[in-house]
């Protein structure tokens, strides 16, 4: 938990008064199903399966507990768990000794993607989290196949300057399986 | 600092042995150079000016202090500091509750990057450090400018699945000077 954080946190899409807030281990399964709720991340294994609830629910704690992130969700004026968005504050060298914004898993719910919700969401990022919590720096990638994000992103303010490399770690290994 | 990563490590770089060992504060003048050792760098304010020597320091203890960050010096066989690169864990609930690790800073002296420190150095975070840690997933960003680097690391095995955005905080709000 960021102290320095102003949460929960109204904010205003569209007219409609939507509230930020952290999330706690009671909304594990909105946002389980927002992360199926989506093409790219099922066909990464993110398929809401009962199998993996145990590991959902451990990463859940971890984030929660851990100092350096913050997992947000997004109540629309029902209350209900409209998006998420997690948030790493990450101390660095570069840039002058900038501290870096990260922003993972943005996600919100198919039927509120043109509701102004996301937007909402974002500019809470860039207007008052990346500066309550120090960071000159916002940063986030996006999978190349989600063209209606990257025009989403631009048009906030982002510059698409870097491109975004990962590598999944052999799971053959046999260290590995202590994750 | 991560403890159950095993350091100070040796590796092999074409025949040569070098040492990847934890960053301490009288590393600061070797990582700056470093930084501004690169026209990108250099071009985002990374000169090694004397008047940033204070944002530097404090940002060095600001790593080394945070138990999610391990920022890592490369040691030539003169025992030279030769390389650097920047390690975040981030516990995440995407792809089924996987754990990333974010690569960040990744630079090395420019005399030496024909010299194999930069892919032993790469090698390790993929073959041990991502495994120790419990990071089935390891990921970067790299300029889109560095096209030299794009290869490097298409080469190790990384896939350049994704496009990553930067926004810059305007830094004329009177609370951003809060850094």
């Amino acid at each position: 938990m960021f102290e320095r954080l102003k949460l929960p946190f109204t904010v205003s899409a569209r007219g409609a008064e939507v509230v930020i807030r952290r999330a706690t281990r009671e909304d594990l399964q909105p946002i389980v199903q927002l992360l199926s709720d989506d093409p790219i991340s099922a066909g990464r294994g993110d398929v809401a399966s009962a199998e993996d609830a145990d590991a959902y629910a451990e990463a859940l704690r971890r984030i929660i507990d851990d100092p350096s992130n913050e997992l947000v969700v997004v109540l629309n004026d029902s209350g209900a768990v409209v998006g998420t968005l997690q948030l790493t504050v990450i101390p660095g060298m570069a840039r002058r000794g900038s501290t870096r914004l990260l922003v993972e898993a943005v996600r919100v719910k198919s039927a509120e993607r043109s509701s102004g919700i996301g937007s909402a969401l974002m500019r809470w990022v860039m207007e008052q989290a990346a500066i309550d919590l120090g960071a000159p720096l916002v940063q986030l990638t996006s999978d190349a196949a989600r063209t209606d994000a990257h025009r989403f992103y631009t048009r906030l303010g982002f510059a698409d300057s870097h491109v975004g490399f990962k590598y999944y770690v052999d799971r053959s290994h046999p260290a590995n399986h202590q994750r």
